[in-house]
């Protein structure tokens, strides 16, 4: 098992964490990552593709370190979460909730404070995503947005605006 | 070939448009059509399936309907067009044309006016869209999300609204 991320502390904490000789932990920077060939039944990434500039460069390399029938499964932020210049909650006319789009055609650079200020983002259309991984070879298996369950919300109320618009995108591929 | 739609004025202008004795029209509810098996190579249909409330049935019906390599070609307005209860351009702080989104994850009925008032469509998130062809046993060829180009934009400047939010999904799948 090869683990990888582009931070040292957070290496060192999954390494605090999860401390097993059976994993690799590396530094590595997904722009420019390579990956042995046909090597991995499953590459699994949370979260992170969206901070990703060449996404086809990436997907490409991963494509090729699968095992015929390995899959591909991974999260990032929904396009529609991403794409507004000032994405923030209005409120509609009804007094709903309401998340605001724009520039969804238009892809690249985002910019948005969090834990640090001027975070940068990459957008890319849903679509964008998707055919980039057929480019790539692979076959798709499932598309999810997430949206929390009625129990979920009773549990905990404030997961409710999430059924608004959809936060989290998550896809699984397979290398036929 | 065999073009079908509800409506019989639809179906005396296509007639009237493209008279060709190779061509059978006729009269079929998408909700209810019967298809014949393994008959045809291609299937196309724009911007009729949002206006379906049991999609997966259709969507089987079809993939019978064609024989193996047969494609499954459509468009339906984008969900993110459809989604929100009061759907209308806003401007966000900026002055800039914004769509608002609100009850992505609630699937099912929504009205609109549109020629004829309170005009009956159902709302299915991209996920589901996806996953119901996948579940049908197609696999996923191309997802586009229609956006006009600056050149296209030049020729008739009201489409510029068309690349703040996605308003046209179009679909190409295969049977294997």
């Amino acid at each position: 098992m090869l683990g990888l991320d582009l931070s040292r502390n957070m290496l060192a904490r999954a390494r605090e964490m999860t401390s097993d000789s059976a994993i690799d932990y590396r530094t590595a920077d997904l722009e420019t990552a390579t990956l042995p060939s046909a090597a991995f039944d499953l590459v699994y990434s949370a979260l992170a593709f969206h901070y990703v500039a060449d996404f086809p460069r990436l997907v490409r390399e991963i494509h090729q370190s699968l095992a015929p029938g390995g899959a591909l499964v991974f999260t990032i932020e929904h396009p529609i979460y991403i794409a507004a210049a000032d994405p923030r909650w209005e409120l509609d006319r009804q007094g709903r909730k309401t998340w605001p789009v724009n520039g969804y055609a238009t892809e690249g650079e985002r910019r948005t404070d969090w834990f640090a200020p001027n975070i940068l983002k990459y957008h890319r259309m849903l679509g964008t995503t998707l055919n980039i991984l057929l480019d790539a070879g692979f076959s798709l298996r499932r598309v999810e947005e997430f949206a929390p369950t009625d129990e979920q919300i009773a549990a905990q109320p404030t997961l409710s605006e999430e059924r608004e618009r959809p936060m989290m995108l998550l896809i699984s591929a397979l290398r036929p």
